[in-house]
């Protein structure tokens, strides 16, 4: 029995993963649950699953939760302590990291340090701190596996294969919901939140929106395989079905295909290497039909550029990029910046702050405080031209 | 340096792997050239690749290969005792087999005699001798590997991976020149010979336009993988960009797709598990833009039902499959049978022989003749009912 401590685990990927730990109850368990401070569903969670701790990541949120958790086997704790307390316990086999952006980063270096597996759904983890994520990694024996459709893709391509034997990587995009859209400087919240083919939390439907979620899956690309920038590529397919894709040197490509569902790579990066029957529907090709392609559009979803500029600038740039987006997306979120200013954004916090060459995790940590707050002085001014934009 | 012998060098896959030992020449050369009887093109080859030996399959080309190869470092042999001998030779690591039909049997079962590596592009063989010719390669530690685009794709979709977690193989099609050809009884020769999406030898050609060219990978399929029948799907897709696909138990698809040129799955087969630059181009996805895919329509293609049911049936059932099918494919190119009589030819000639439950390799042989010499009979028959109707 493997025991799995699943962070985030009321949003959409956590609730996914308990599906998932439930189909499989003959080989996994839950052994902690974390959230943020949805008291309610966590506790509901923890009288189904009976792990042996709940955290809630907002320490406010504490009392609540061991209010409800009375009469329960499960202890509840609170903040980055519990946090690490948790993704330490020595029951605990695999860390599930689904918390949004890149708060749960150290639980996660926690649960490195002890040689676990981690299977990591928070991509900003590894666009801040994947250098030395990785490395940590590899220190300890330790396993990292994506919990993301086009990572998870590449994974299963590349698998027991040299790297070295890699011409190209090309990870696929929806293209999201402004694919054929030529001015995105009147998009609304609601249409942004409105993708496609997939159902997700509000922050990656917007990074899908802006094309800034192939931005980072890029990014994130190059720091899990160790490919240079100039050999990931990005290809718009509408549909979905076609996940990612690795071109090898003898121009043989391998694709992974799959339903849009993200039960899939949730359940590969648990059961990885082995492969068990799971929650996903086939994808009926013969229904499906038609499988488009084209080239993104990088002059409409500048947000694309500014990931490959910000990976081979390397340092701290990826750290600043990720942090800048999340101040502007929120920003955007609460209707108070345009959507094409979300970019603008990320590129000035990017232009005024410097980047150091080899940063730590302290002081990546610092720069992505610093992004934080510069960014935010750059929505403020922008808000304000928004604003007065809007009224108009 | 791994020497190689090229069974049928002058045939279409014949002159792609002398061009692919050429691009490879610092760890590939040529040992050996076997062709039927075309002794001037196979007169130089030799000069061009200065194998050891050059053998003429037909024993009455023999005067003349040797006074071609006059004042040359080459000998001459022929027959099947000169096959046997050059896939016996010490120095040839790797046979490739690319000559029509069964006739290669032979030098084939020697080299997995001698543990060596097979790189079989003549299908016929496995469908025909398949398990026998596995078993031995196993009891030997010889591999074989696929040289058609189809088999070679599976074979990457699969490496390394447990054949317990494959759901199914989907073989893709492209469909042939008759795709959308409602009556088939009209087809021409010139028709049949003219392929959308691949240059191939007449009879595989002829086998695409009739689909029994996916019926017999069908077979392969089963044979090299040891997958049951009812796993293994058949989906018509014309660009003939994604060769074939492999979904798993958790339904996850992989899929290979390259440029249709058959360089690759020849040098895959040399070079694996090692990948190289090669000789085939980059599939463009974004250039491409498109990829179909449909279920193949089985009533207007008998030849693949017919496929599924020698399979089913086992024994010497696909050996007499295959063994009618040349012979009906044989007298159509001879203009003396209709197109939609071939499959009449292969269901007349399964039914008319009896089937043992497990034939030996002599046996099947005999099996093998039989089904020729019925296959012969019933063709001349039908000949001339096909005759009279053409003078009509």
């Amino acid at each position: 029995m493997k025991h799995v401590a699943v962070f985030g685990s009321t949003g959409a990927i956590g609730r996914q993963t308990l599906e998932t730990i439930e189909h499989l109850k003959h080989d996994f368990s839950v052994s902690a649950l974390v959230a943020r401070q949805n008291v309610p569903l966590l506790a509901r969670q923890c009288r189904r699953y009976a792990p042996a701790f709940a955290v809630v990541t907002d320490a406010a949120a504490l009392p609540a939760l061991e209010r409800a958790l009375r009469g329960t086997r499960t202890k509840a704790l609170a903040g980055r302590e519990g946090m690490e307390q948790v993704a330490a316990d020595p029951q605990t086999r695999i860390l599930v990291m689904a918390l949004a952006g890149t708060q749960g980063v150290f639980p996660v270096l926690a649960a490195l340090r002890l040689g676990k597996r981690v299977a990591i759904a928070s991509k900003e983890i590894i666009v801040s701190f994947g250098r030395e994520v990785m490395a940590l990694a590899r220190r300890h024996g330790a396993e990292i596996l994506p919990v993301d459709s086009e990572l998870s893709a590449i994974h299963q391509c590349l698998e027991g294969r040299d790297p070295q034997e890699v011409a190209h990587i090309i990870l696929t995009a929806s293209g999201g919901p402004f694919r054929r859209v030529r001015d995105t400087s009147g998009i609304t919240v609601r249409q942004a939140l409105n993708h496609p083919t997939w159902r997700m939390g509000r922050k990656i439907t917007v990074d899908s929106a802006t094309m800034m979620n192939k931005g980072l899956e890029v990014i994130e690309t190059a720091m899990y395989f160790g490919i240079d920038p100039d050999r990931i590529q990005v290809l718009i397919h509408p549909q979905s079905i076609v996940h990612s894709l690795v071109e090898f040197t003898d121009k043989s490509i391998l694709a992974q295909l799959a339903t849009a569902d993200m039960h899939l790579p949730i359940q590969h990066a648990l059961t990885w290497p082995r492969r068990l029957p799971g929650l996903t529907r086939a994808a009926r090709l013969d229904r499906i039909a038609r499988l488009d392609f084209h080239a993104p559009d990088v002059k409409r979803f500048p947000s694309l550029s500014l990931a490959y500029r910000a990976l081979r600038q390397g340092g701290a740039m990826p750290c600043i990029l990720n942090a800048a987006n999340e101040q502007a997306v929120q920003t955007f979120l609460q209707h108070r910046l345009g959507f094409d200013q979300i970019p603008q954004v990320v590129a000035r916090t990017m232009r005024a702050l410097p980047n150091p060459p080899k940063p730590g995790i302290t002081e990546l940590l610092r720069f992505e405080q610093a992004a934080r707050t510069r960014a935010e002085g750059i929505c403020e001014q922008l808000a304000t031209r928004h604003g007065s934009l809007s009224r108009r």
